[in-house]
């Protein structure tokens, strides 16, 4: 598999691109712009690393006479050191980089000194709970989120660049101030990576014989505790103010909730908070899905419904959510069918036309 | 897709089944036992419900004239009463039931004053955060831990057929007293529910343009706060004072966590304590998954690497995890190959007869 072809003009002198750290996110940047025709050179402080990268299509070993772009996807607390290192190797390169907390990286850069006018921080909202270039793969961004974060002394055209090679990946570009990418990131990653582990090291506590009962639940909620331990420490390490108001709001929550749990009803407005705030995310790109419902009358006999049912797939129309209505009043079933709002009329005619009754 | 072919020592005289309430679980069991041959006839409070499910294959509509097995699947609020229902309906039957929380159904049951020594608790662990007839699927119990929950005064031949029902529809059985049942639901899948529900509420702070940032991570962790809330209010209601105590344990969590935030080798332990939990509970069954690592030269040329990977997929062993090592003193790689313990001799003699270099 690799990315949807991307547009000529994005693709036409990006390149050459150095990757510097091939592990699952650099390997993947390696073989999402090769697989577009880039021209991609590999480096990484464990040559096995680069070697294997290169053996999965990530780029070439070569070392580059002169680069357009650098991405820095090293280890997070490595970045601002390999950045400033860039910079100075490359004069003529945009240096971007692919680490979680932008607002660390300008610090460490400021502090040092470097003039970072050249330096563009990004960050692929991509990952698993794998590490390492064997698991790299060219479609990671497709249709992700990938954040570039610009600073007033960037030049637009720096800016550009860098959002051209993310686009060329497959992922959609955001552009976002640095703190409030490091906020953000604190709000929809690092705390649902904690909450993760805390969920998982509570698990310390069963017996093992319980954990036979464990379900598809439970592993959903803790899959990202798995992920490498070193690499989180440096991302929460380096975020830590915003982590800090992230746990300490889920603790009033946790309190509330504690204080709720005799009371059914607030319970469960609670809990429909809770639906609220995962429905929000649940969408492709993190949309709400607004829909509308096409209702038709459930035929009488349970053989119809293979033909109702037929129907209802016969119609390329994405179908967002089915289920089963009844009127007691009228003693009858309605099948709602959710489709976006667009679509509906054409299902409604096409249901019509198959002889079905609808619910006005 | 069905379950795999059942015992026809388990299949032979089991049914007639009777399925109480055809959501999601019930209108399950309904196609997974007829999928294996047994006869199931289906009841719901909602026509529309028991119509639908009898239209995907989940049993008959018309009322059976015996049965030797009714399944109650209601909402858990009801199943209590239902229960006692089929109990005086069917005197010839064994009543078992789905509810997620064994002890309150026992204790209703003993406050009506309702002889219930033909009734035998169970609990298939599965589901999804879908509901209704609709998403039932046959193979939803396949490879799931199924919990019977057998009390003194149930016969063992009583205990046998249940045990024998969820055996037919693929899932592996547990027994399990009822109290520990419920502890262990408690740590497993009502606390993981509340802290996917504590993240997903916690987005309500978070700007709306911050949730476009989402990625698998988050999705992951709040999948299931999508559920039904109705029922989770029931579930959870029914189960109090063990949540309760779930949820006291991960506020100390919580407040450690938060005092060890500056502290990152006591964050990282932390990290570590979750990653164990979430890998204890990532296997199949629950099952810690302990392999032996078979460890590989890298090939100097990234060109031999394609040969080397089609070698290791060419022998059929299960591959549990692949990664990259480094030998800094050596100035050599090796790809670290982890399999069962009982296969590492085998791919080893396969390695070295494909002519790759092993480190001892």
């Amino acid at each position: 598999m690799t990315p949807p072809p991307a547009d000529p003009q994005d693709v036409d002198e990006l390149g050459p691109v150095l990757v510097v750290g091939t592990g699952l996110i650099g390997a993947s940047v390696g073989r999402a712009l090769t697989s577009q025709g880039v021209r991609v050179h590999l480096r990484d402080l464990n040559p096995s690393n680069a070697m294997v990268a290169a053996g999965r299509g990530a780029g070439v070993l070569d070392e580059p006479s002169s680069c357009r772009i650098v991405v820095v996807a090293t280890p997070p607390a490595a970045v601002a050191q390999t950045v400033a290192a860039a910079l100075a190797e490359f004069p003529g390169a945009v240096v971007t980089d692919t680490a979680s907390v932008k607002g660390a990286v300008v610090d460490e850069l400021a502090s040092m000194g470097v003039d970072a006018r050249r330096y563009v921080g990004s960050h692929p909202m991509a990952g698993t709970q794998y590490a390492g270039p064997l698991t790299a793969v060219a479609e990671l961004f497709v249709d992700r989120t990938w954040v570039v974060t610009p600073r007033a002394e960037n030049s637009r055209d720096d800016v550009e660049l860098v959002r051209r090679m993310a686009r060329v990946t497959g992922a959609r570009v955001v552009e976002m101030d640095t703190a409030e990418h490091d906020r953000a990131v604190a709000e929809v990653s690092h705390l649902p990576h904690l909450m993760s582990i805390l969920t998982a090291a509570n698990l310390r506590h069963a017996e093992r014989p319980h954990l036979r009962l464990a379900g598809t639940g439970v592993r959903d909620v803790t899959r990202i505790a798995r992920s490498q331990t070193g690499m989180w420490r440096q991302i929460l390490s380096a975020n830590r103010p915003a982590v800090r108001a992230q746990l300490e709001a889920v603790r009033a929550d946790l309190d509330a909730l504690l204080a709720s749990l005799d009371d059914p009803d607030e319970l469960e407005g609670f809990l429909e908070e809770g639906r609220r705030g995962a429905q929000a995310v649940s969408g492709k790109h993190g949309r709400e899905v607004v829909t509308e419902a096409v209702i038709v009358q459930i035929p009488d006999a349970p053989g119809s419904l293979a033909r109702l049912f037929a129907d209802v797939e016969g119609i390329v129309i994405n179908v967002e959510d089915l289920s089963v209505e009844h009127d007691p009043e009228r003693e009858v079933g309605f099948l709602s069918i959710d489709v976006a709002p667009e679509r509906a009329d054409d299902l409604r005619a096409w249901m019509r036309s198959r002889g079905w009754g609808l619910r006005s």
